[in-house]
């Protein structure tokens, strides 16, 4: 079958490399001229130096790709994802299927991304939604290392194809789950979380002291969890727990990487600016702040990184409050 | 006050170190003449360069340690936890406090450490009980790095008074629960996963699917925390999750180690016979594969890691079927 991938960042092409590895036919959409021509000159990516498949092909016209398929993966960073939707549904004219595989939430709205979708793309257009989510860098996925994900959709059938679609015998499995809500929550808590075991890290706090910090931010990724609705044991499983493990010490995580150099004193407009990938946990760290705000919740661990990150509290002193005074119980809630 | 140390590996002279930080006195005992004269005249440990207090004294009379204090911090390998009570409670003649900080079940009984005190000292000998555990790397606590521990036993004032002997302002916070089962328990288990994590680095499947392992492995410890009797929420807190953590991807874990000498290919007596510290978590999987057989408890990756080590099963194999086979759903029971 044919996939359109709009955003060719480093896990777009990844899984435009995966499809093709699975005899499908793929399509790139990137606004960056420079990444179109290298992935259709030079078979490579500008952000890791594995060669790509000659058939994975990619465009910067927005309506070849959208022509080319009605299966959209939605591979952009949340921040642009609003208005890439709407240009996306003045321009289609069938019914459209999107598969979601950004991790984050609107800030401002505390939106996920399928309410986005439904908000922005015409009913008679949409033919359905899923996000693809789990522990998975890229870097180790374009290697073919075997990789376990989990496709969450509203519809079980739509969610059972694109478990075929994405599966293969040797290195991809993918697991079906119908919590929508936990599986998108959950990917984007956890990204906030992996960008405070990085200032843990750049702190030189210990791992005893990170191990404590990321058990509690478990704690609040849970808590997010169930307050969209979701389910708190898909807060436990592979697209929370196991995201967060694959992120929260690894430098292959951007998210990691940007806190650890928060830790070390980089200011954050620095990070932003020297940074060619979205870090989508910083802005993660900010939405679901405002959500504990607005819904009166306590989220310690990210509330206290929001004050470092936003309001130029001293990182230091911040980290030890938090594992001295906030962590006063070991209390589950 | 005054604390004997039974025991003076690695983390019994850290406990140790900790005690003389917090103005008490220690004594440790240990059976290694030569361990106890490194202690006593150069002030360091085998294990580490770091100094350790002039004030923080060993004997390898267990007599002398025994008539120190009746306070006794059990940092004896599992294995040889019965036999050393036997001894102790031959010797004493008061009633005598007993702390323990060795994580790992009675292989053929299935039995926690506080049940082994409770056979072995005679009840009108027994003042208390209690198991201090947590994530916590001897060699960061040595150096004074922040660390959380927890305090259990069944009864809240012992302790409370544990928490307030072994807290300090500067770097060791403990918390107390009432949890005795679920701390115990999950201590011994997270070590088992962390062999597994092991494996799976030495066998480079890369850290999506070792966090996918991981994750799976959490389950497991839930799994059997609730068998025992312990709480969910204790697995899923410092003492599990958490310690899991700190233990699951760092080369300051022996068990992890351990288990990624196993994935290169070594033999696991060499292993043992190399290692001048005991691997809990090789005992541990082997104890926890047999209380799963026993109780008809599915435990797929212990019970593989089981097959791998004891019954030389091909170990990978076994990891891809446990990857691919067996992980067919994202169910979390």
């Amino acid at each position: 079958m044919k996939v359109s991938i709009i955003g060719g960042g480093a896990w777009g092409a990844t899984l435009g490399q995966l499809l093709i590895d699975n005899n499908h036919e793929v399509l790139i959409y990137d606004i960056n001229e420079s990444f179109v021509n290298k992935i259709n000159q030079e078979h490579i990516h500008p952000f890791f130096n594995d060669a790509l498949s000659k058939n994975l092909l990619a465009t910067k016209d927005l309506e070849e790709a959208l022509k080319f398929s009605n299966y959209l993966l939605l591979a952009v960073p949340t921040k642009v994802m609003r208005s890439v939707l709407k240009t996306i549904n003045q321009k289609i004219t069938n019914k459209t299927y999107f598969i979601n595989v950004s991790k984050g939430i609107e800030p401002d709205t505390f939106k996920r991304v399928s309410e986005i979708v439904t908000e922005e793309i015409e009913a008679d257009k949409l033919a359905g939604f899923a996000v693809l989510t789990g522990p998975s860098h890229a870097e180790e996925v374009i290697k073919r290392k075997l990789t376990l994900l989990t496709v969450a959709s509203l519809n079980q059938s739509f969610a059972e194809e694109l478990q075929v679609i994405f599966s293969n015998e040797t290195y991809m499995r993918v697991y079906t789950s119908n919590d929508l809500i936990g599986c998108e929550v959950g990917g984007a808590a956890k990204n906030a979380i992996a960008v405070v075991s990085g200032i843990a890290t750049g702190l030189d706090l210990g791992e005893n002291a990170r191990a404590a910090l990321i058990t509690r931010g478990i704690l609040e990724i849970v808590r997010i969890v169930e307050v969209y609705g979701g389910k708190r044991d898909t807060a436990f499983g592979l697209t929370g727990v196991g995201d967060l493990i694959v992120t929260a010490s690894s430098e292959n995580s951007r998210n990691f990487k940007a806190g650890k150099k928060i830790g070390q004193g980089m200011a954050v407009e620095q990070i932003f600016s020297s940074e060619a990938q979205t870090i989508e946990g910083i802005r993660s760290i900010y939405a679901l702040h405002q959500l504990a705000v607005s819904k009166d919740m306590s989220l310690p661990i990210i509330s206290t990184a929001y004050k470092v990150i936003y309001e130029s509290l001293s990182i230091k002193d911040a980290m030890n409050e938090l594992l001295t005074r906030t962590l006063k119980s070991e209390k589950i809630e």
